[in-house]
């Protein structure tokens, strides 16, 4: 996108004329003209978190109903398992009990272990694929594909228009997201950056383990998983929560999808007191959805 | 490199006409040929070892020489260092000892997180930077970035030109090899896989610790290394070692480069002799330098 274009063509036509969009623009022409600011294309480098600021992660994360579809089909197929966690309170419905992660992490880690661990690479995916195929969004209606932000995905166009090389940088599952980057966002599988299981070579298998390697790629793991993937920081980053703050804290431009839009979307600030308190201190640029965006899907 | 240029343009000049450049010319036209073997470019992904492969590795591991020339640094500031090992070993010209890292793996891992521990990522790549600028090869008295392989270098060129995304993935260190893939190789940093150590955040600065992270990059962890970065196999590979089998064994076509060449570099089958076994048995391309190359350097 040349600085003569702008006039003719408009690169984010799902954003309305606002200082965000502004902001953006005045960011991304500094950083490709030659002249004080100026970053040469190898360096630019843009990451973005992915649940609630690439896609819509409400009312639970897209990850979570795939892993909980799982454990209802082994339930049914094995009913004994309901007596124990996690399987117990999925089947009883007891949402603060699986939203409670942080307390939960042993029963949560494990359930995981036993849906996919000790399958191949090759049959995780399409697991996956299978998901996204069937699987409807309970508020929406529609596949979890159909809603990726089209102000966003225009965004991602836009940078990479302009020689950024954008990555994902997800608190959820690498080799889930994998599975709909391309076709969703023109995002290659290399350029997914996410929470991880380990993954062990037999025969020319590569089999997922049981477990989750460390850092996950959430908080402090942001900066540091994006520093082991790409050698760099990132010149601009996009986030919404609290996990992404350390991530936006190492960008030039550092962009917080807000979700204050209850009519279009969802409108919530929590999980993202810090990251709003955080914006505020340190002058990112935050896109409201209700404000700034003219389309949200 | 479109098939009615191949007339016209030699894209791999460094290369004699032998069916080692046939063969690799031969692949790379059924993958970008519509029909039978036609492969689409997001899957085009091309992995290169990197010591021995894309450049010399006698008559020490390039990185060794830079850890090597830290180590006599640290010991002529503090002369006690030299009492213990891995110090000892080095100020004593002890090669056997030095040579044998599966017996040693403790103190030399102690030897670098000593040497390199505790640093931020941007103090390590200055220290890298500094010993290519200095350093300088025994043999061949030129710094190492001169000695990268001129066909590898063409060839990763080629495979680029035809949509190929070309990875190094060393077993050596990724943060060593980084700071010149640019520039010697034209392999941005994203694009280098390796052995890694692990990195903490701390407000805001990244920070090298001690010990190597499992897998290492070699022999059965080069395969997981691919998948975790790539989420993908290897289109094509190319290796010259022992710890290259897996790597290679992955792939649709696998190079391997026989060092066989006393005159222009070294000949030498140490280390590689599984290797050229198994690329006997399953038909791999070998990359003989004293007979495909017509260029070395």
């Amino acid at each position: 996108m040349k600085g003569d274009n702008d006039v003719m063509i408009d690169a984010l036509p799902s954003w309305n004329a606002t200082p965000t969009k502004e902001a953006l623009m005045a960011f991304v022409s500094t950083v490709t003209t030659p002249g004080n600011g100026y970053v040469p294309p190898i360096e630019r480098i843009a990451a973005f978190d992915n649940d609630g600021t690439l896609w819509c992660e409400k009312p639970i994360y897209v990850q979570a109903a795939f892993i909980f579809a799982k454990w209802q089909a082994m339930v049914a197929a094995d009913p004994t398992l309901a007596d124990t966690q996690p399987y117990k309170a999925l089947v009883e419905g007891d949402r603060e009990w699986l939203s409670n992660i942080v307390e939960h992490v042993p029963e949560l880690v494990k359930g995981v272990s036993e849906a996919f661990g000790g399958i191949t690479t090759e049959a995780f995916e399409e697991e996956v694929a299978q998901f996204f195929q069937v699987a409807q969004h309970p508020h929406f209606g529609v596949t979890y594909t159909q809603l990726g932000y089209r102000p966003m995905k225009e965004l991602l166009d836009y940078l990479r228009a302009n020689d950024f090389r954008v990555f994902i940088c997800s608190g959820g599952g690498r080799d889930f997201v994998r599975v709909v980057s391309e076709d969703m966002y023109g995002i290659a599988r290399e350029q997914v950056i996410g929470t991880s299981v380990p993954v062990t070579y037999r025969d020319g298998e590569l089999i997922r383990t049981a477990g989750v390697e460390q850092p996950i790629d959430d908080g402090e793991g942001k900066p540091i998983h994006i520093w082991a993937r790409t050698g760099r920081r990132p010149l601009l980053a996009g986030g919404n929560a609290d996990g992404d703050v350390a991530m936006l804290s190492q960008a030039k431009f550092s962009l917080l999808v807000h979700h204050d839009d209850a009519t279009r979307e969802f409108a919530y600030d929590s999980g993202a007191d810090i990251a709003l308190a955080t914006a505020s201190t340190k002058g990112w640029t935050v896109a409201s959805m209700a404000d700034d965006w003219a389309t949200v899907f």
